[in-house]
């Protein structure tokens, strides 16, 4: 495999590929980013990535430097490049080169074609731990290059046996570091709507889950967890991803639940016909 | 004027210098930096520069990949090689090449030389505006790269006519976006203790007005601002900038104060003479 990466127009090999010095993603954390993958060889859900990548875009007030057709095309040039079954995209969108290292002129634009991470089956079978961090997003609804706070946590997280860190601020639950939260509450699926980067994997289960369950999209307190009954995470690499103990609390006597499972296998067979 | 940077041990013309895409500090917005200036051809307080640094990066569990004598020997070279009366050096230190995009390995480490910003006299002489927004940084204490906040108000900042943004949270002042504040009340001088980045220049001018002013390092609530009779920031570049309005609210009825003038005589002394 050889990766390429598209840099402002041009696809060149990963190892040739750079930034100056003066990049403000670089300089002063100006950037944002989305991760796309692909399932049996095919982009998952692009417009949904799109769109939530434009949107960023806007809200960082930052122009991308082409369209979505644009993109696309060479989404698929890169994926033919890869010569892979399947693999992710980075989408990387800065501050641009700055000349007083402090104003935005023209965003640098990247796709970075990637292996996917390997997810230990075990994770998926029986489920994940936890920690708890009172931590909120400066942007929530950004996907921004800020994560400081889950590298300075890696060690913790390392020491706690845990697969990642639970935000909360002020006694709501928003998000993990890099996924969406959702809870099971009898047959009432909960997952918080505010704060949060709503994920496309997010959208995809709450679809999922309506013909089967009550769905409610809500603030979620942190004293809540005592009543919960299952819990899982959901993002690009870690799909439907059980939660079985947060910090010392185990969530349904520390086993996947049946309605977890559920969502799971709906989430599997979509993708495995995708 | 041709400026080099130093990479990692090599000294680069700045065109030609870069980093590769998987950098932690571009992908994940994980890296700090410093910034020095010269007087009179020479690094000013070094020491002091180098001590901010190095706390810095521990405080991000990052190792500097050299050593302060190392670091001050290229900063010399840098400088003959600027070819320019004075200058300033930019130390940024990022979590590195990361083969996950996550997880920290060798930090890079690269010290830029950049001309001096151009202040106009006006600022110095007439004062500046500010407007305040609630804000608190994620590390303050850390000269960390993220600077999402300033860079997201720029038109803000302009369309206000303002210098710069004064960050407050739960009612208490820290500080600008890249410098520290300072009020007078009568004889007394008060700057902010907590949540703040520990300027040199701010230690420099609490020193400088020991002998003339009752000083106190403490908690300034936002309330306080109606009682003010002088404001100014400290900077490396901003030195000692009489600040004349917050908001609506003018500072002194809008003119810079005796008391801010005789610090900013002081500190004009310190660096004519250093």
């Amino acid at each position: 495999m050889k990766f390429y990466y598209y840099i402002n127009g041009q696809l060149l090999p990963a190892e040739q590929a750079s930034l100056k010095m003066n990049d403000l993603g670089l300089l002063r954390g100006f950037g944002l980013f989305d991760y796309m993958r692909t399932y049996n060889g095919k982009p998952f859900m692009p417009q949904w990535y799109m769109e939530r990548l434009f949107n960023s875009a806007c809200l960082m007030d930052l122009e991308i430097p082409t369209n979505e057709t644009e993109i696309l095309y060479y989404v698929e040039e890169l994926f033919n490049l890869a010569k892979l079954p399947d693999c992710a995209f980075r989408f990387l969108l800065t501050g641009g080169y700055s000349t007083d290292s402090m104003t935005v002129s023209q965003p640098n634009f990247i796709i970075m074609t990637e292996p996917l991470p390997v997810q230990a089956q075990e994770r998926f079978d029986k489920g994940v731990k936890v920690i708890s961090n009172e931590h909120l997003r400066e942007l929530p609804e950004v996907k921004s290059t800020n994560y400081i706070k889950p590298i300075l946590m890696a060690k913790q997280i390392k020491a706690n046996k845990a697969y990642d860190v639970l935000y909360h601020k002020n006694n709501e639950i928003s998000e993990l570091s890099r996924s969406n939260f959702f809870i099971f509450k009898g047959d009432t699926l909960i997952t918080p709507d505010k704060n949060i980067l709503k994920g496309i994997t997010r959208r995809i289960v709450i679809e999922l889950a309506k013909p089967h369950f009550k769905v409610e999209e809500r603030p979620v307190n942190i004293a809540e967890l005592e009543e919960v009954e299952e819990a899982f995470t959901t993002g690009t690499t870690k799909k439907v991803m059980p939660i079985v103990q947060i910090d010392d609390l185990l969530i349904g006597n520390g086993e996947v639940g049946k309605r977890t499972r559920h969502l799971q296998n709906l989430f599997n067979q979509l993708i495995d016909n995708y």
